[in-house]
C-alpha cells in the first residue's frame, strides 16, 4: 500500500507527494533508469543530488545477472547499489517482447533466451511479481504484453485482453505491505475504445497506481499527446499516474499538460554517454568542432558540478580523448537538467502558472525531437 | 624557485614539505597520474579526498590533444582540468623515445609522429620547456634521452652524456618563478660510475629536485633497489628525490627506505579499470568468480567511499556487466589505498618506527610483484 496524496492542481496538471517505505517523492518526477543495479556512470550519491528521489531498476537484466535471489541475499536492491531512496522495478515484460526470435509467448507466460549466454528462462506475472519482491522494489509494476507499432485493432485488442487477465494474476500474486505498491498497465495502442477497456480491467481490479503503456514506441509526440488526452484524464484522479519510458524534456512537460505524475527515460543517462546534453537553450553535442575552444559551461544557466567547474572545451576534450570522466560529467549534467525541469514543474503549478511555463517550455525547446 | 624542506629523517627515510605556488605537498609523497587532463573515471575532488595533494600529467599526450597553447588559452591546466593543486608534468622524452619507429632523435631533439593521426612533431628541451610552461606546471621535468633496458655501458653512458647536456639547455630555457621549480634527471641505467657521473653533472647545473629516471623499466626489484642504494644517498640532501614511474606498493615501501621522497604510477588507476585491487591483505582481482557472493568490503581495513558503502558481491556484479561505476569505485579505492600507504610511511617516519613499518609491510605485501 502506498499513500500518495494530491496537494494543489493547475488544470488537468497535478502536484503530489507519493509515500514509500524508503521516503516519498514528489510528483511530477521524473525516474533516472539505474538498469542493471547502477545508473550508469554516476555515483548513487551523485545520482540523488540532481534532485532525483526515485530511481528504477528493470527486472529482465536483474534477473539475468546477479539474479534475484542473489539480490536479495544482499538485502534487496537498495542495499546492494547504495541506493537508499524508493526504487520502481518495470516487469521484464516489455524487453523479454523485444527480444524477437528469442522469445516464445503463451498464455501461461514468456520464454526466452538470455541476451548475454543464451541460458533459457520464463517470466510470467507470478514469476515477475516474486522477482520483483526479491528486489524489493517499493513500486512492482504488473506483467503485461507489448505488440509493436504499428498494429490492427484486432492484434491490439487480443494483447490488451491478455495483459488484463496478466494483471490480474500479478495483482493476485502480489504480496502487499506497507510502503509498497503494484501499478497496472494501461495498454490499447493508438485505439480510443481499447483504452477506456483497458482502464476499465484495471480500475476493476485495482491498483496503488496506473502506468500508460505502449506510447513511446514510433507514433510521435502529436499521436502520443492525442492517446494521452483521452487516456490520462480517464484514470481514477486519487492514484499515480504513470507514462512509461517518457522521454524527451518536450514530451513530459506535454504529458504532464494532460495529467500525468511519473516518467523514466534512458535518455538522459545514454545521451550523456554518447556527448549530447540537454541545456536550457536547446540540446547540443559536445563532440562538434564548435566546441574546442569555448570557455563558456555546457549552460550558464545550469548549477550542476559540470557546469560549475567546466567548460565546454574541456568537455569536449575528454569526449575527443574517450575519457570516462566525459560520461561521467554529461550524464550528471543530464540528470540534473531532467531534475531542474521537474522542479520547475512542480513550482510552476503550485504557483498556477504552469501553461505559461508549459507555453515557453515548448517554445524554446521544440528542437528536441530531433535527438 | 620551490621550497623544500625535510622535519624528520628516520635513518635514510625522509619526511618533508615542499611548497608550490599551488599549495604544499607533504613528503613522501605519491603521484596519481592525470594522463591527458583527467586521473581516469574519477572526479579531481574526489581524487583530493583520497588524500592526494600533487598529480602528475603528460606533455607528450597533452601536446597532442587539446595541445598546450589551448590549454594555456584556458588559464593552464588546473583550470582546464578543476585540479586546484600542484601539478608536475613530465617532460614528454620518455613517452616519446617509447615510440619506437614512429620518431627520430638527433643533439637537437625529437621528431616524432603522433600516435593519434601521424602529424609530425618536434621536442627538444627548449620546446619542452615551453610547453610546461604553457600547461603552468609548478614543477617542470628536465628533458632527457631514455635507452631501452638493457644496454651496453657505452650506449647508456652516450645516452646519459647527451641528456646532461639537454639537462643544461632545460636549465636555460626554464623560466624560474616563485612557487614554480625545474627537477634534473638522473640517469645512466644500472651503471655505478654513470650515475654518479650524472649526478655531478646534474648538481653543477643546479636543479630545485633529482629525479631518477631508467628505472622500473623491467630490470626487476632487486636490481632497482640496488640502484636506489648507490644513487639516492648521493644527491643532495637538502632537495627532493622523485623516482620516476614507481610503482607497486613494495617498491615504494623500498624506496623510500633507501631515501626517495616523491613517486608516480599508472598502476593504481590502471589496474582499477582491470578490476586489480590493492588492499591491506595483498592484491585481488575482483573479477574472479569467488567474489560473487561475497558480503565484505574490498578491504575491511579501508574507509575510502568504495569500501564503505560497497560489497565485493556488487564490484564483482559491476565488472561483469561491464559498468563504468566499476572503475570509478575500483579507481577511487586503489588510489586511497596508495594515498593511505604514504600516510602511514610519513606517520612512521616522523614516529621513528619507518623500518619496522617496512619489515611489517614487505612481509604483507610480497605477492604484489605478481601484478
Amino acid at each position: 500500500m502506498l499513500k500518495f496524496e494530491i496537494h494543489h492542481t493547475n488544470q488537468k496538471a497535478r502536484r503530489g507527494t507519493l509515500q514509500t517505505a524508503h521516503g516519498s517523492v514528489q510528483t511530477p518526477a521524473f525516474m533516472p533508469v539505474g538498469t542493471v543495479g547502477t545508473v550508469k556512470a554516476m555515483m548513487p550519491e551523485s545520482v540523488r543530488d540532481t534532485g532525483a528521489e526515485i530511481i528504477l531498476g528493470n527486472t529482465y537484466h536483474l534477473m539475468l545477472r546477479p539474479t534475484a535471489e542473489r539480490v536479495a541475499s544482499f538485502g534487496g536492491l537498495h542495499k546492494f547499489m547504495n541506493w537508499p531512496g524508493p526504487i520502481l522495478t518495470d516487469s521484464g515484460g516489455f524487453q523479454v517482447m523485444s527480444l524477437s526470435g528469442l522469445r516464445k509467448i503463451t498464455e501461461d507466460g514468456v520464454t526466452f533466451h538470455s541476451h548475454i549466454d543464451g541460458s533459457k528462462h520464463f517470466l510470467s506475472p507470478e514469476r515477475s511479481m516474486e522477482i520483483q519482491h526479491l528486489l524489493d522494489a517499493n513500486i512492482t509494476m504488473a506483467f503485461d504484453e507489448c505488440v509493436k507499432f504499428p498494429a490492427t485493432h484486432k492484434v491490439v485488442e487480443k494483447s490488451m485482453e491478455r495483459s488484463m487477465r496478466w494483471a490480474q494474476r500479478s495483482k493476485d500474486a502480489f504480496v502487499d505491505r506497507d510502503g509498497y505498491g503494484l501499478f497496472g498497465i494501461v495498454q490499447g495502442g493508438m485505439f480510443e475504445d481499447l483504452r477506456h477497456k483497458s482502464i476499465k480491467a484495471l480500475t476493476d481490479i485495482g491498483f496503488d497506481g496506473y502506468a500508460i503503456g505502449g506510447l513511446a514506441v514510433g507514433e510521435g509526440q502529436e499521436i502520443m499527446f492525442s492517446v494521452l488526452d483521452y487516456t490520462a484524464c480517464a484514470l481514477p484522479d486519487d492514484k499515480p499516474r504513470y507514462l512509461m519510458g517518457v522521454g524527451r524534456p518536450s514530451d513530459i512537460v506535454g504529458a504532464v499538460k494532460r495529467g500525468v505524475d511519473m516518467f523514466d527515460c534512458v535518455m538522459p543517462s545514454r545521451s550523456g554517454r554518447t556527448g549530447q546534453a540537454f541545456t536550457s537553450h536547446g540540446v547540443l553535442n559536445i563532440r562538434n568542432a564548435c566546441h574546442i575552444d569555448s570557455h563558456v559551461p555546457l549552460d550558464t544557466e545550469c548549477s550542476c558540478p559540470a557546469c560549475r567547474h567546466y567548460t565546454r572545451g574541456y568537455l569536449h576534450h575528454l569526449f575527443r580523448a574517450g575519457e570516462i570522466l566525459g560520461s561521467m560529467l554529461l550524464t550528471t549534467h543530464n540528470i540534473h537538467f531532467y531534475q531542474n525541469l521537474m522542479k520547475q514543474i512542480r513550482l510552476s503549478i503550485e504557483e498556477n502558472r504552469f501553461d505559461e511555463f508549459h507555453a515557453s517550455f515548448m517554445q524554446r525547446y521544440k528542437d528536441d525531437r530531433k535527438m
